[in-house]
């Protein structure tokens, strides 16, 4: 059995988890740790990492801690020094407007939300509207909780929802939306078309394989007439509009969480995944199994 | 979030506007500068630019002043610098006929009162029929108010209508139409194209991406069979002609303005926005939301 | 607004009017004219003519005066270097067949009457079935008027009529049409394409950028499927079709003066635009508005 | 006007029938040359040669003509030499099988007798099926009468005709049809596209371009969607079919002196054009109009 | 006859049985090996391996005993060198996780299960959920009895049934299913569209060629129209939903043998083709004849 | 007239029988040559061979004669060294597995009986299941009576059936089918699609070219739309569906015949065509004329 190429966070043939915190454990010696600081913790947020990303991130949180002034690595310069490489600089200087600042911090909360109230899902580990680097004006992070081979249709059909909660969130609370999705639905439609085309995913084609595309290939590898083309694509709309009818309904259905969260992303700016699951305390319903189609989930 | 690619005016890596001021402050310095200059407003004025630019507008506006012998630049030379670097040198000597005038005026002011009349627009900064580069007979020029990192597709809907207002004048003032709008109509087009296939921003397809082109791409990188592409297709026409069909209803119930105005041009060749607003002070009605497509405008 | 880039004639960056004639008056120091000449007039004669072209223009003239003995350059000298220029030196040797004669004859008379009867055409300027260049067998010369930045759609729409004049002329006196048409029918094809999908001249599409391969260009640049490009076809056809069913009209309407005019040129070999004039003195019905499709000429 | 590009035989810019004569003239000076020899008839059979193609022609055959100890050239030595350059040396040694012969001698003699019969087509120079050259085992020689500039519809209609002439002799005499036509179909078949697609020579299209290929064009260029390209199929087939429907029945029309002709060829193995005016001096029903389409052929 | 190019364990030119058992003789010659090597089972066990291969695989194996400090080479040095060659390095360090582990197990007993209950298909050497290479998480072995040259359609029938065996087995065992079956859909689609494009292996199309296409080409080479593509992708999803059907019935029908089997391999980690025939031994019904496609099946 | 490109075995440029029987005859001095040799019969054998292979063919057999003592080469060298070249040299060594070779069999057989049952072949050579060279387990030798340059429609046809035979044979006999027909399917297609396409053998298409690729072209030359092709597509189905029809009810009639013959092919593995027709001589019926679809050939 061959693990699914498409969950980025995870790449087989690169150190895990033990490998990884054992790495740390190497680069970290004649460095002064801390007591708060845990390279496990480390190790679990830095899937992906080979040898020499994690020593670099060992260097930049000394260089954090020098500036500082501090002889001791903590826990905070080494996640900010992870942050740093995986998604760039933090830009203070940057004045976001007050009314995107809003349609950011929704968005945000629309992804966060969705993400606590699937099953399936990976947890949350933190949300945020301190823009970052060139293109984000804000982010939510997930930390995987142990090193993964295979993907399931459930888990990417909640991958999809997740995605598309913060274009979801836009269009609930403002009645316009914005070009804010736009990296949010290129890579919910990237799952949905593998879902159909690569992995047998769909139940109206099977285990077939329809195109073999690999990213970045010149040209496209499609095993269909164009007539088969058009069943393909309706599958696809099927898949991501179903999807962004429930993400809507989720929002919903748990308005007053998602206005909570979302002041208290305002006023704080960065909420922690613990915060958030006191905010969310009541618990509210936790969907169950995800349709693949409109019609099914219209059916429910 | 990633802010739309779309907005030529707004480029999310070069300096916002505190950087270009501040920008502006440092060439600046051992220049002397007449007491109407405003760096913030020509900072306002220059959205995009780099320090390079700003330098470049900053040694032209001295040439400016030192042709005409004053040791001071004023506010007159750096505008007239910025729109060198932007547009090119003003052409005195081009004699346009008698009858293209007429046509260029009235395409202009088309133009600019529908931007003035629709929500979700930039302010117009000066409406001229000054020929100007090797393409332009006449221009309208905006004047953006802030940085902006987010486009919503109700902007998108009011820019399309801008855009067409030049050619919707030319078929209400003449009942014939001319080659002037072709780069409108390429313009329009474009944004149509995008808030379908990339920006998810039409209620047939949802949040999908359909085409991944991106300008000079060899080859167009599409993610949906021929049969699907008429459906696009039909969706983008129904957003260009309910646009159409608005933008020349707006000039037809604003008529008087419409005329009071384009003879106010031929007269002076160039209105500043001020001047505008003072020529629209009946206050016209302001359509309050547009609709995506000809039915639901029918509707209306 | 930029000006249509389907004229040829007419290129904005290049020298205008005003422009050419004082090139010329340069050049032509240290040259003797003769009285009848008027630089003015070569001017008018000679839109697209950048500096060098109109030097060698003058020295082609003086070649030619030299030939002949004289020292004064006249008007004729510059009228026959014009058009060696642009189209090539004359073959007095070849022999025309009869027939083909004939049918050059009728073939030429039907641009040059059709361009007459209708409004928005520019002037004819000479007529003639003398053999010129490698491809020519006779040919019909414009005089624009004056430079031109914009091009409108009945003007457009006369053109494609005119360059259909010399088909028209074979069906409707032969019954029979030859391969000398091909160049006016690639003409007339390529102004109907662009009005349909580059300028926005068509009712159906409306304002909208279908099409944006230019001339050279490897591969065609098309935003549109495969079933659009059908109605594009049939828009195309209709304004072929429409306008070739009217030009046939016209010439039926007008045989009379088309025989007479053709009878002259059979005879004298060239005509002048001011002997053209003479011949359709009595002065016969001109079109007033073309209709863009067949249904709507039919209602005519 | 252009003329058409589609007859190889006529090329305009090479030297004309008074051309070549003169050109002949000249290198013929210093050579002997027979009482019988006219250098008019040989110009007017090489229409398409340059000057070094004349004079190649003289050398071989003024090697001919000393092979055979003679001082003299003869017009033999020019017809031979003027064929060895066009199709290619006699293979006296090849051994066609009996029945090829006979298939062979049926198919000449089809297409010739078609040309002979149809108007609008160059007079018939020779038949023969004395094979020559890498891929002729016969052939059917024309010796157009003038230099043309022009072709017409209904010329290119007979030569369509003509073409066809050999598979219909196969069809009508032997119930089989051979590969020995497959050249005949890839003229037929070509003539019949530009007619359609570049010559505007069809009632469905009518005066507009279609597909502006050029031979040797690494990439077609096709101005039609898929959907209008089987229309134009379906014309090209009309028009091919039609053709090879009338071929069949002007043989079988003409059945008599279609079979005296083919004895004649298999004893003589070459006929002459004024041989071929004997043998057909009954003047059989010549065919004075030819329909585009079966139906029109059908109502005949 | 040429035999067909799809099974990549037999390679026509390379050494047969008897060559590669030959081959290893040469190469075993100054190797010390233990009484329970058998060069043959060995030669068996290599189908495609070049000399080159064979004397590597001896090489690895020397070098393991030495390891462990033995002077003879025993057959289990054999086995894992020959595994080491072809599928990659054992990686104990690996942490799988548990409930992957429970998928892997079912996934591979999947296959195995359905490879041993079908005719026309070759014998399983071995089960095993030790993760090797870079890719597998587990895998089943195939032990080819002799060397072969044809391929019949009911052995493709048979081997698409046991590729979909995994993904079979997932969705009847969890409900859910994963990408972990990519691969095996991969090849079952190339099995089912070789039948049908290149082997005639297809009722409704016979015996035809429709697609020459070669693995490395860069472009494909199909011999239809789109439209008859669209029946060709019907009659390739017929065969692959057809045999995914079976197969889901086929461990259905066999469940209590299914789910001993996997416990044993969850506590084994590794069962040999023998020991799988004594877990199978209550002998379940065989299949007979597979069917092409779902009608058929229904029918049964 | 050209003759046909399809046939291999007939290559018009190369030297033809009597040419290749010089030739022979001139490598053959100072070369003992046995009285059974007959340098007529071996150039009859050879069409398509160049004078570089012909020498070379008569030096292998001078080598072959050689290892065996011979001074005198006798015309079983000749033989052997004529097939070595063409084919491949005899593979003694290779072990066939005792199924394929029944299949291989009764394959063979099918060509052989189809190609000397039916009108319109070439004579039988001989057939054999000693397998030579790489990819042919077996093998039927055509022996071309005389250099052809023609091809007929019936010949095509029954070639068509000819290649179908062994295919044809599997499924009479096993009821299964095998790779082993991949080649003959290529071929049958190629001559199918080249009927249609290249040669106007097709009643709906008529004399028309529709396809001008030829082997080897980096692109295809298509000269029709996609809705076209699709009919094209279901003429060449026709001809192959109704061609294998006619085939299995051949070897259906003559299955006493064929069974005795492969029995005798069993034994002896290899029969001469002389014996094959002894073994025929029952004299079963022979079919006379070829359909080209299925329906006419149910109406027989």
């Amino acid at each position: 059995m061959r693990p699914g190429r498409f969950d980025r966070q995870v790449v087989v043939d690169r150190p895990d988890l033990k490998g990884r915190e054992a790495i740390l454990k190497v680069h970290a010696k004649g460095k002064k740790l801390a007591p708060d600081v845990s390279l496990n913790t480390l190790a679990r947020k830095t899937p992906g990492f080979v040898g020499a990303d994690l020593a670099n991130l060992l260097n930049e949180a000394a260089i954090l801690a020098a500036r500082e002034g501090r002889q001791e690595i903590n826990m905070a310069d080494l996640e900010e020094a992870s942050e740093k490489v995986t998604i760039g600089p933090e830009r203070k200087s940057r004045v976001t407007l007050q009314k995107e600042r809003l349609i950011v911090a929704y968005h945000e909360v629309g992804h966060a939300l969705v993400q606590k109230l699937l099953p399936n899902t990976e947890p949350v580990h933190k949300v945020t509207i301190v823009p970052r680097g060139n293109a984000a004006l804000g982010y939510t992070m997930t930390l995987p909780t142990e090193d993964r081979y295979l993907k399931s249709k459930n888990e990417y059909l909640a991958e999809i929802r997740t995605l598309l909660g913060g274009r979801a969130a836009e269009e609930v609370v403002f009645g316009d939306i914005t070009t804010g999705a736009s990296n949010d639905i290129q890579r919910a439609t990237a799952i949905a078309h593998a879902m159909v085309t690569k992995f047998g995913m769909n139940e109206k084609f099977g285990p077939i394989l329809l195109d073999n595309t690999h990213e970045g290939d010149m040209f496209q590898t499609k095993y269909y007439s164009e007539s088969t083309g058009k069943f393909i694509d309706d599958e696809i709309l099927k898949i991501i509009n179903t999807a962004y009818a429930d993400t809507k309904k989720i929002l919903m259905d748990n308005y007053e969480t998602f206005e909570k969260i979302t002041k208290t992303l305002l006023e704080k700016e960065t909420i922690m995944g613990d915060e958030l699951d006191k905010l969310i305390k009541g618990e509210p319903e936790v969907i169950e199994e995800l349709s693949e189609t409109a019609e099914q989930s219209a059916a429910e």
